[in-house]
């Protein structure tokens, strides 16, 4: 438990996580470094931003001058049910959940084919499924499953809350959990995946409460629904946000009470998660709609939690552009992905390791012996 | 020399080349083979895309379903002086290309960097430039350094041809044996870069006068030169056009008289090598403005050279834009780069990879028992 704190601080109040800002009189010689690269001024474009912020994140001490390290990077997919799935908004049944951390476990998934290819330690977190692993499965796989349900999916939030305020305090800390886990393992760069049937409606409908968005604003397609089944989940949206609006008066939402009216337990454990990130000083890679959701609710816990995060994709569904105008947020990549699993966050690992390539190797003016 | 024709038949004919089309008749199986992969229906974007090309360049029978593969890739960095650089129209003199070349053979570019951390050979070629690599340099990178000098740099295109017509014509065939000699080694996927002080004025006269494109429309500010420099830069290529027109008449100018009247050594390897490369069926990888106007004549000489490339990045450089438009292609990736050097489509080879490993090795919905 990521607890410093006394034990009356919520894990929602910014002052439990204690995260500390980059520092930003490390620039100029950050900045330095860039521009001294045999290169024209700002020739690498966002290669450059993102050297910057990644010698930000490691080295705050001002006029050091050390290596960016990508070490031991990490996709961590968090995996969960949803009570609004029985509504028949998604492509897929809820089962589809399980048998795709299935699909996970026995490495046949997308997320598996990128995570190998391009250098990703990867694990999968049942956050709350239907209905658990079962034991054969669990034994073969024991290395990447890690199980932590808050509950077998949430309720229905089109008619009730979709969690208890516990349990979404519980779900940060349990992420938060994971997370330093892989920080005490070693790693410094770490990525967020989700997979949950129905978990593009809790996070437009955590979109519209925390932003005040109309549903139609946040509410897309998610994998490929018909029309009739898009109308239908932003009804249910619709209805959510009355339901929720009755009970808690029009008032601005909290975090906390947004997340247990509509939220997930992948995404709420996300959010823990990239608190611990960003509170251990280490990188959050932010893939596509629903994990930038869950970066928003970070941010909006802890606003110090963005200087940590690295945006690697923007999604086909419409609603990302939303939250990432949000966040003032410019993703490196744009590849029409919409399958989430963290698809699009281990897609951008290579431009990290090629930012820190340039920051730490390439040669000076001066070591070159070229003419400025 | 590849040569298979008889000699009566130049570089510059579409005959001479003899570039197979890829066939569309093996695009069922292969996206029978995407489409059964456990994702939504066109869930991977862009990827899927690059896979179905990747897929149709290397397995060109029906039926057929074989893994893709990304063999040896090499990235060519053909370098080369320029006769309209006197004009000071450029950040650097010219002197720095040979400089730049160094860096490379020493390893301290960016190129270098992206080259070593992303898995691609990398080969520079002295297609031309003021005064050859010395003795030292030579001995201590003789792996990597190719010397095939057309000249020690081109005319001054504003107020004469730039390179002969037989220049143009030899600089297509070395440029083509280089590729040759690489895909002999095993590499089917080839990358090509450039360097060369003034060689963006290059491209953008080449690009005027194939498209016919106002001088206003075709120059920008390469690497970041001055409001000044821009408006001599685009007077310089005006005055090229006009000296071209009263030699040739206004009629549409062929791929060969436009390169020898504006083109540069690099360039015109470029262009060779390209042709070579979809002639043995190897994946062409396109970088920025300078390679995709070499790509651009390429597919003028030979339009079916165009199913073998595949578009990395788009470049800061707004001409590019153009170019691409003209192409009708999509790249991959716009991270703001105006380097050159090919470090766009270095960028680019984690997402062939991608590509490729969720189309080889992604379980379908049958083998991974997932509900469709």
């Amino acid at each position: 438990m990521p607890q410093q704190n006394t034990t009356s601080t919520s894990v929602f109040e910014q002052a439990y996580w204690q995260i500390a800002a980059v520092d930003s009189a490390c620039l100029p010689s950050i900045d330095e470094r860039i521009n001294n690269k045999t290169k024209p001024l700002g020739a690498l474009g966002q290669l450059e931003d993102l050297a910057r912020q990644l010698a930000q994140i490691q080295h705050p001490a001002p006029k050091e001058s050390k290596p960016i390290e990508i070490n031991r990077p990490v996709m961590l997919v968090f995996a969960a049910d949803h009570g609004i799935a029985a509504h028949n908004i998604s492509i897929a049944p809820p089962e589809v959940t399980q048998q795709m951390v299935l699909n996970f476990l026995n490495g046949g998934a997308a997320i598996n084919c990128f995570s190998s290819t391009l250098g990703w330690k990867m694990k999968v977190i049942d956050a709350g499924m239907l209905s658990p692993i079962d034991q054969i499965a669990r034994a073969s796989a024991s290395d990447m499953l890690i199980e932590q349900p808050m509950g077998t999916g949430t309720a229905d939030f089109s008619t009730q809350a979709a969690m208890t305020q516990d349990q979404a305090e519980q779900a940060l800390l349990m992420g938060a959990k994971v997370a330093k886990e892989q920080i005490t393992q070693g790693s410094n760069v770490l990525a967020f995946g989700e997979m949950g049937i129905g978990n593009t409606s809790s996070a437009s409908a955590l979109l519209s409460l925390i932003c005040g968005l109309s549903p139609e604003r946040t509410t897309g397609k998610g994998t490929g629904i018909s029309d009739d089944q898009l109308a239908n989940k932003v009804q249910l949206i619709t209805d959510a946000l009355e339901r929720v609006k009755n009970t808690h008066g029009t008032k601005a939402f909290t975090p906390q009470t947004a997340l247990a009216e509509v939220g997930g337990f992948e995404i709420a454990q996300i959010i823990g998660a990239m608190l611990a990130s960003a509170q251990a000083g280490k990188s959050i890679l932010v893939d596509g709609f629903i994990v930038s959701v869950a970066a928003l609710f970070a941010t909006r816990i802890a606003p110090k939690a963005q200087d940590y995060m690295l945006f690697a994709h923007c999604s086909a569904e419409h609603a990302h552009q939303q939250v990432l105008a949000q966040l003032d947020a410019r993703p490196l990549l744009s590849l029409g992905l919409r399958l989430g699993e963290g698809t699009g966050a281990a897609l951008a690992l290579p431009l990290l390791q090629a930012a820190a390539s340039f920051y730490n190797d390439m040669a000076s003016f001066e070591s070159a012996g070229v003419t400025v």
